[in-house]
């Protein structure tokens, strides 16, 4: 039965993980280029942004090799986007109100195809969520890591809820037996919606209140100092 | 054999990692508000704080999902921990000093039971002790690297040296074929004393002479000024 | 085959990795110096940059416990490497020079011998040669990420081309089934002969045009300001 499902649904979520790899190489490579690495270093961050995600998942599921290393396909989409965005950098940055778009729809895609494919190994229902969600967000927080930024998705926007509200489509209506395909595209849409409405709106989580923060910030950085003198 | 032990000792270990759990995403939420995350990033550092160790350990253990992802009660701990330190944590704050206790508490907690583990498993004695000590090291170093600071452990006081140090008595005590109830207590008292008394002592341990250190750091950093400028 | 491929490789692959783990255990111990680390600090980046490489790759392959936790000389290799560069600094700076050699050296070593292991575990050859390129640059990465400094191979010279280069010659000698020993010595050649010149010509890979960047940049470092103030 799992087998079934994970079969049935196979053909989908590899178009769905193609989509999803291509625009986040697109903003992996164009994090490099920002902070002014080499084309190698280019292309390592598109295949990063674009993969870390189910990469992530897989291995936390124990399906080894994770379809990004043991499927050439998704490397060869990442390093298409990356050399894109090296070679025609000025013309990609005008597209840059497209690329809202597409980032987007990349999260829509890896957050509703990682919970599935979580489903489909058997976890429970929360934590397929959340791995769903992990799917859509962990490339971005490695393409961060990588350029020493704090991951952006732990401050900003609903990036990662509009991720979260996909997954949770996709496994409310496992739970209710409803058709895969229609609950993993209600819940790709719900998390697209989301994610450009937080962005247009300026929507975000709240922030815990700053009494003693700033003090404690102070404090902390002074156990800091000695490596920066 | 292996099988029987790690039977034997699973209650025990289920119920030192939740405890550990809930204190490590204590400190976990307490960084990120510190570091000005919003409500989803606190409680990503809570869960990554409190079970990064053990997912690492597990991965590396082949025991996959690791335990935090397969069952939802270590998410829901740390979410609980998580939201009490977002809403009280002026609270939370002035509970400043009891935070190092239930750390260090953690830390011993974290470091006995993913020996065991390792041992279970059947990884020799020394690569079991280490993988111990990375269980409980493994979440506070991800929680720093996640807000972009250098690991603490690894510039100050006695913390891996506490968890080294229970993990070995775990060792020791399966080698000798004593009895894991024992010696896990054992253990777990040793490192939670050595990481109370280096903190109130301020034991360090040993750093190299600083001949040339200045000079080969400012060497480092010109390597670096293209980015930065 | 694979099996019998993977037996006879075995041998040759083992001495080159613990050669490998010790050049790169020194280069880990040298960064943790310069980086004000206590000892725990220093050997733990001694451990981290000769085998994080080599346990990413592991791990994605599916060949849990990694090679670097299952058995202990690993360990014990960088363990030594680490307390000489220690309590000797002052002297190994001395010797600078000779550990770009040995450095170039240890990159060989590690992209064929990663290759090789890829190989025999039945990865396709792109997806192998990129995995012992990982096996060579994954500990020295995980090392500037532990001191929070952006990994140097993705904005310098040659060094993950070299590792390329090498690793590539390995993946056409199998598929061209020539004898495993000689393409295997080819391509560690060929590594550390391009990473030698590379670094004494000041080779470079190229940069994308610099239009818009820096005001990209001014415009990112925007978004990120509210956590410095």
């Amino acid at each position: 039965m799992t087998a079934l499902l994970w079969a049935r649904m196979h053909e989908l979520l590899f178009a769905l993980d193609l989509a999803g790899t291509f625009v986040f190489a697109l903003s992996g490579a164009t994090t490099g280029i920002m902070n002014r690495l080499d084309l190698f270093g280019v292309l390592v961050l598109s295949f990063v942004a674009s993969t870390v995600g189910g990469i992530t998942r897989d291995v936390l599921l124990g399906a080894v090799p994770p379809a990004a290393i043991d499927d050439w396909r998704y490397f060869a989409t990442s390093l298409l986007a990356g050399l894109i965005t090296f070679f025609w950098h000025p013309f990609t940055k005008r597209l840059h109100r497209f690329v809202l778009v597409f980032d987007s729809a990349g999260l829509a895609f890896f957050a509703v195809s990682g919970t599935q494919k979580a489903l489909a190994y058997g976890l429970n229902p929360v934590m397929a969520a959340l791995l769903g969600m992990l799917t859509g967000i962990g490339g971005g927080m490695a393409r961060d890591l990588l350029v020493t930024e704090p991951p952006n998705v732990l401050k900003s926007d609903l990036y990662a809820v509009a991720a979260l509200a996909g997954a949770l489509v996709v496994v409310v209506g496992h739970v209710l037996h409803l058709s895969p395909n229609a609950t993993t595209m209600t819940g790709a849409v719900l998390c697209f919606g989301i994610r450009l409405l937080a962005r247009w709106r300026g929507w975000q989580l709240p922030f815990a209140q700053p009494s003693q923060r700033t003090k404690a910030k102070a404090d902390d950085s002074d156990n800091q100092t000695d490596r920066k003198s």
